[in-house]
């Protein structure tokens, strides 16, 4: 089964926002065995679309539309649509409970364009939008199937989860595809490559791997094809299990979990509690914790310690440490982790203290230098990063290393 | 003048990489007049970028094409374009210089199929690459212009900047666009389109606006159309100036600031300092305020205090208060202010206390219901707000909704 990706914006043609869209519904599809064939952005305007539209359906079976669909004057895809497929917008009860509510439970006034939002296309299925106002759309003409969602991502992105992608598997026959993501912290994709490299030469001819990078971690994914689940399903395991001798302690989850879930998890099973003492990861780790739905039972709290003041008067690190071997050092980390730990009185605190960049590196501690310590009952443990030059990345490795640190210590790998 | 852009790679129709190649070529002709129609994405296979090509030759003077240059066998952009122009590869002696030098910088070995990047088109204009081995090819054929470039991001680039954006407008009579981007908080986008709707209904009619909503703010991009630069930019001041009429404490920047930089340049102006106390935002705010370069001037420190004890005992919020108010209230938020300002010595506190959700909502108090506190010299600010269901976007919303609260309070606004 073939399909394309239409994005409408002009937003996207004038370069403001990166369309990751369609990369994410392109992602969605090829995991359900549907092959997406050309991607194409227009701007917000009817020929464009209706071009568009008429170029598309002569090679895909499924069209996805995203964008357009707001209450403000630039959003045409919903005129556009009843004009292609020769209808006309009318008023939806139903989705007009849904756009009542979601202002009702916001205690916010109606305006007469959201009203306007319950209008949808008289010979389309409608698709509910639990995220937003603006409803999906489902339209069918020739075989050709045409689904207009919102482009707000999360919005999308809830649509193809909760009733697109279910829809589609139940009414159309797909290949047997059997996907499964093993998430790895603590080795680079080439080394990881290299260390694997025997695992994968091995692999049979049905099993494709995928190496997905990022600054969290490395995800290996299989995919495996065939007609026999219980085969595949077999093979997988198998696989899994061959992988996991190579890769004993750097594999720390599965699919879509975080690192900070496994850890909250592992907190939870250990009846644990953690507290954090930031300086360069700027209370990022303590984002990431609470991220997580239920961290209230074993996250307790953080001190943000920027300044040398706050380190010393809240932190109680010892000033003439800071003078004598520098804010980004062992002995200050230590401190700053027993100090919270002592402060907050969990059982175990993770302290980080570095250059995050762009500025203040110097030739024997360059920017990227980051100490992390993980404060426990017994004993504190700590080790030295040295990541690049990037701001951003840099907060968000030492904030991954950090607490895949604390995951292997409650595994007691460390 | 019109171009279209085609980008080409099996990992970008499988969603394994976001195409930002194209936001990019989009953002650098728009800046030079060139208004781009179109987009499309196509697999390394050549009908379908036979097909593309032929689409794009009939809407657009310009087509732009990056990827499939490399040296492997899946690269087949430059057979193709070859086939479609019907010429062929020829050796050419100055490109191979490029490639040659290419590895005696890096010292590198030659490979026989880095040779073969030496050969190119026939009939085309060779675009020397200074960051690569594949060089670029400008092709024209019926007054259309065909320009193909490697996929590599930054020899992407480098070879727009050096060569091509150049040559474009030394060839070609560009009209102008200008845009111009104003940044609001504190409107939804329905609310903020009410408001300004006597401006809008009287923009000339060479001026088109954008909505732009997300989490963080609505940004408002105006676009304008003409001859005379001077006049342009003329008319965008004009209408921004009407337009702060209507948005007088709405609008906190243009273009591509952040709040939390907005906000960090204010305290520098005012030479003050801020601190925060942060229960259901778990650390955002800090997050968002130290991944500005330069924010230890102003962002001394924070408390995250997720649970009571923490409250009670690092910011001395009264456990009475707690009992008789719920921590989700404004009784304690003030005190997690008030607290963290004091224990910071900072100039101004923030603090948020609220329900991320998905669970702990009651009728009296549900999900999404956040109070917020900014701490000043002379008093203590608060608001409550009510926001939805998700928590990952309600940690956002509170977030920008308290970083926007600190700015009005710095501006003298509330």
């Amino acid at each position: 089964m073939t399909a394309e990706i239409i994005t409408i914006g002009d937003e996207i043609l004038i370069g403001q926002i990166i369309d990751s869209n369609s990369a994410w519904i392109s992602e969605q599809l090829n995991l359900i065995g549907v092959n997406v064939r050309q991607k194409s952005s227009v701007g917000d305007d009817k020929n464009h679309i209706i071009n568009a539209l008429d170029e598309a359906s002569k090679r895909a079976q499924l069209i996805f539309i995203t964008g357009g669909l707001g209450p403000t004057k630039d959003d045409i895809t919903k005129s556009t649509l009843c004009e292609y497929f020769n209808t006309k917008l009318v008023f939806n009860e139903d989705i007009y409970k849904d756009v009542e509510g979601f202002f009702v439970i916001r205690k916010l006034p109606m305006l007469e364009s959201n009203r306007m939002q319950a209008e949808v296309s008289e010979n389309c299925e409608v698709i509910r939008n639990f995220k937003g106002t603006a409803p999906g759309m489902w339209f069918e003409k020739n075989g050709v199937q045409y689904i207009s969602m919102p482009g707000v991502p999360f919005e999308m992105k809830a649509m193809m989860e909760d009733s697109i992608l279910p829809l589609i598997k139940l009414r159309f026959k797909l290949p047997f595809i059997l996907h499964r993501t093993i998430l790895t912290h603590g080795l680079g994709e080439s080394f990881l490559a290299q260390r694997i490299e025997e695992w994968e030469n091995n692999l049979p001819n049905n099993l494709r791997l995928a190496y997905l990078p990022s600054p969290e971690h490395v995800r290996l994914r299989m995919s495996i094809y065939g007609d026999d689940e219980i085969q595949l399903q077999k093979a997988l395991d198998e696989q899994e299990a061959k992988l996991k001798t190579y890769l004993s302690k750097e594999i720390y989850g599965f699919e879509k979990q975080t690192l900070e879930e496994v850890v909250g998890n592992l907190l939870k099973v250990n009846k644990a509690t953690v507290s954090t003492a930031e300086s360069c990861t700027g209370g990022n780790i303590s984002h990431l914790l609470t991220s997580v739905s239920g961290s209230s039972e074993y996250y307790k709290g953080s001190v943000i310690a920027y300044s040398n003041e706050v380190k010393t008067n809240v932190l109680q690190v010892k000033l003439n440490d800071i003078e004598s071997h520098g804010v980004v050092s062992e002995e200050v980390v230590i401190q700053m982790a027993e100090g919270v730990r002592k402060l907050m009185q969990t059982d175990y605190a993770i302290a980080t203290s570095g250059i995050a960049g762009p500025n203040g590196g110097t030739n024997e501690k360059p920017v990227g230098t980051t100490w992390i310590a993980i404060a426990g009952k017994k004993k504190t443990w700590t080790k030295k990063f040295v990541y690049a030059n990037d701001r951003n990345i840099n907060i968000q490795r030492a904030s991954y290393s950090a607490l895949d640190s604390l995951r292997r210590i409650l595994l007691d790998y460390i």
